[in-house]
């Protein structure tokens, strides 16, 4: 009998009980024998009465308990979880996290932790929720050189761009479904600013490309300017609008970003819509992979957490260990802006002949060809006109609408997104 | 220094010693170790020279070697694979095959030869090539209870359909296609009528259902009278036409087959184009979730192979045993063609009043009752009508079909294709 210690007993820790109680019998079979959760570290015990588990309210009840050798961490937050895993990982004990924030901020000191309690460290269910995209980089996928991950990993977003995709809302009342129907935060700025998507990057980014990337390396740009406009254009060109996670190696330096970006319509992440999650990746050998499913709620989170406890019980009982540290590089970070890449500019102007030449002008000067220019509507007396461009650098997009927004002929720049998963 | 002895040395194991060469820092930072491969059992040297590995014609030679731990068979076919498999692990030798015949086959026979000898047997390259979907339903979602699993897993097919839809295609040209670019083999019967998806789906049900499901089990039907009329028409209504490879559990019954189906186009696997591979699965507690990528060709199944390499040594260093056979329970197959699903029928029927009434007659009498009547195309002087039918088991179809077959007014039975994948 492996005994399990559960730190928080939340929606997932509660998710946790339910779905091991309900598949008991398959989840022991592959954990190699029985399995129990034997207490539950809560802040409000009478906010829990009736669950199948004892209860404390102490932390040294679960750490220091040497009959519990398995501590899933489900509380959230960076402190006390980060002290609580250091301290179970010091003692011996494997651990298992669904905790973006810890992992994000102080995965280093938890591996080296991990290192000296010679114990095992878990956190697939820290990206992607259901997805078991964490082993398969660390492991299943360990003989390739990846180059690019690209990753739609925020539910609430990519919720809201699908109801302005499907349904022609526009961000506000989106937002206000989103969290009508639970996706969204009273609070929703860590979700539509992306920075909760540059957590789990900077996690899917520290293994793929094994140095270790950290939530402030990865410039963040939310969803909250994406206009319905915007999204119509885009489909008409061809493009679905996502808030991509993305990474990127090139000539060993690392590129990555949270921002809206517009994607081919027949890119498969393009396909995934609603609250779902995605990761696509491009590895040496195995080509184009794409891992799709549910990036949370309980349930899910739950999957991803007992797959982790039975590889951690099979290593206590049968010997083994997972995959350490993987960040054995120092990280060379691409400079800001230098990558070329196709570019979204929608642009108000002035309703007259010549000013298109004059924005033409403005872009050639700074090396920037046009491949698309469209004339959208009328803006009270000025055109809303969308340019599509050749690759260029963002550097240089910048110093074209610097520009151009001297121009009295341009009254606007409506919106500026990039375009991302073009083959060749 | 692990050695590693390869039997077969065609495209995939090629494939293994390049992707070694290229990615050998990466690969041995993560299986704990360097890694060798030592030797290639092949049947004539002379065509292998200049490779980097040591020949021999004699597999005593790989599988006698005390030396040899990890034993990679790429050669494919039933026999003699399955008896080298049987002598290495029988030895203790860890065992990672690429072969799914062997696997759909001989899995308990060699599983338990893995048993008694105490060693591993890993297969992750026997479906859908680059994608990790065997170690994530033996453990990554180890936690679900699986109710549905949805494949497309064979590339030439999917290349075919694929043509179909999107250049208009007929099958024939679109086979001659396939051939041309190498995805087809000059005698395509076992990619075109389905016998190699049957073999990857058994191999994915028995782990996903817990119960040896073996390729006979698994009724097929293949693509060859697919016509391009019948994609355009499933379009026209919303699906895409895909040869799936399905299995489903309801009440503690299995059903499992691979036929064309329509799925609707906002499915996921709708959008896996060209020879790309895709399983698609539904658990209880993950939810839907998907695996997307190459399902073929050298490196992408390299790939897979050096991803089990790296549990095998991992093991073979620290301890430790891989998820062993998970076929605990006895097969329930459901009886055939009870399943209710929809479908779609495309009837040739004479152009004249009354005649619809006779044919909804006869799927009335059957109790099946139509959702939606088109009329397409005349073809000469007969009309081209398509059909979607509510909820209907196969059983009631087929006995509509045959009442229809008797009414001079039907001239005759253009098409049959279940539709899969609608929710709801």
């Amino acid at each position: 009998m492996l005994k399990i210690g559960l730190l928080g007993l939340g929606t997932v820790g509660t998710g946790v009980l339910e779905v091991l109680e309900q598949n008991r019998a398959k989840i022991e079979r592959r954990a190699g024998g029985p399995l129990r959760v034997a207490r539950a570290l809560v802040r409000d015990p009478a906010r829990h009465s009736g669950k199948p588990v004892e209860l404390t309210t102490r932390a040294a009840d679960v750490l220091e308990d040497p009959d519990i050798q398995i501590v899933v961490e489900v509380m959230g937050g960076l402190e006390p979880a980060r002290s609580y895993m250091l301290e179970a990982l010091g003692r011996g004990k494997a651990v298992v996290t669904a905790n973006k924030e810890a992992v994000a901020e102080a995965g280093s000191e938890l591996f080296a932790a991990a290192e000296r309690g010679r114990s095992d460290l878990f956190f697939e269910a820290s990206v992607a929720g259901g997805i078991p995209i964490i082993h398969a980089l660390k492991e299943s996928l360990a003989a390739n050189r990846i180059t690019e991950v690209l990753g739609i990993v925020n539910g609430t977003t990519n919720y809201i761009l699908s109801q302005m995709s499907l349904k022609g809302r526009e961000f506000a009342e989106a937002l206000a479904e989103a969290q009508a129907k639970g996706y969204a935060e009273a609070d929703p700025t860590a979700d539509v600013e992306g920075h909760d998507a540059a957590r789990k990057l900077a996690i899917l980014a520290s293994i793929a490309f094994e140095a270790r990337v950290k939530p402030e390396h990865v410039p963040t740009q939310g969803i909250a300017g994406i206009t319905q406009r915007d999204i119509r254009y885009a489909r008409e060109l061809g493009y679905a609008v996502k808030l991509l996670a993305l990474a990127r190696e090139e000539e060993g330096e690392l590129e990555a970003g949270v921002y809206p970006a517009l994607l081919p319509s027949e890119h498969p992440l393009s396909a995934v819509h609603d609250a779902f999650n995605a990761i696509f990746l491009r590895g040496d050998a195995c080509g184009e992979a794409m891992f799709y499913g549910r990036g949370a709620g309980a349930h899910p989170t739950a999957s991803a957490v007992l797959g982790d406890v039975v590889d951690a019980a099979r290593h206590l009982r049968m010997g083994g260990r997972a995959v350490a540290c993987t960040c054995y590089h120092p990280l060379h970070r691409k400079a800001r802006g230098t990558t070329p890449r196709r570019h979204y500019l929608r642009l108000i102007l002035e309703d007259r002949p010549g000013v298109l030449a004059q924005v033409a002008r403005a872009f050639g000067d700074q090396g920037v060809s046009l491949t698309t220019v469209l004339q959208k509507a009328m803006v009270g007396e000025l055109a809303e006109v969308v340019f599509l461009t050749h690759l260029a650098s963002d550097v240089r997009i910048e110093a074209a609408l610097g520009a151009l927004s001297k121009l009295a002929s341009v009254g606007a720049v409506g919106n500026w997104l990039r375009i991302e998963g073009e083959r060749g």
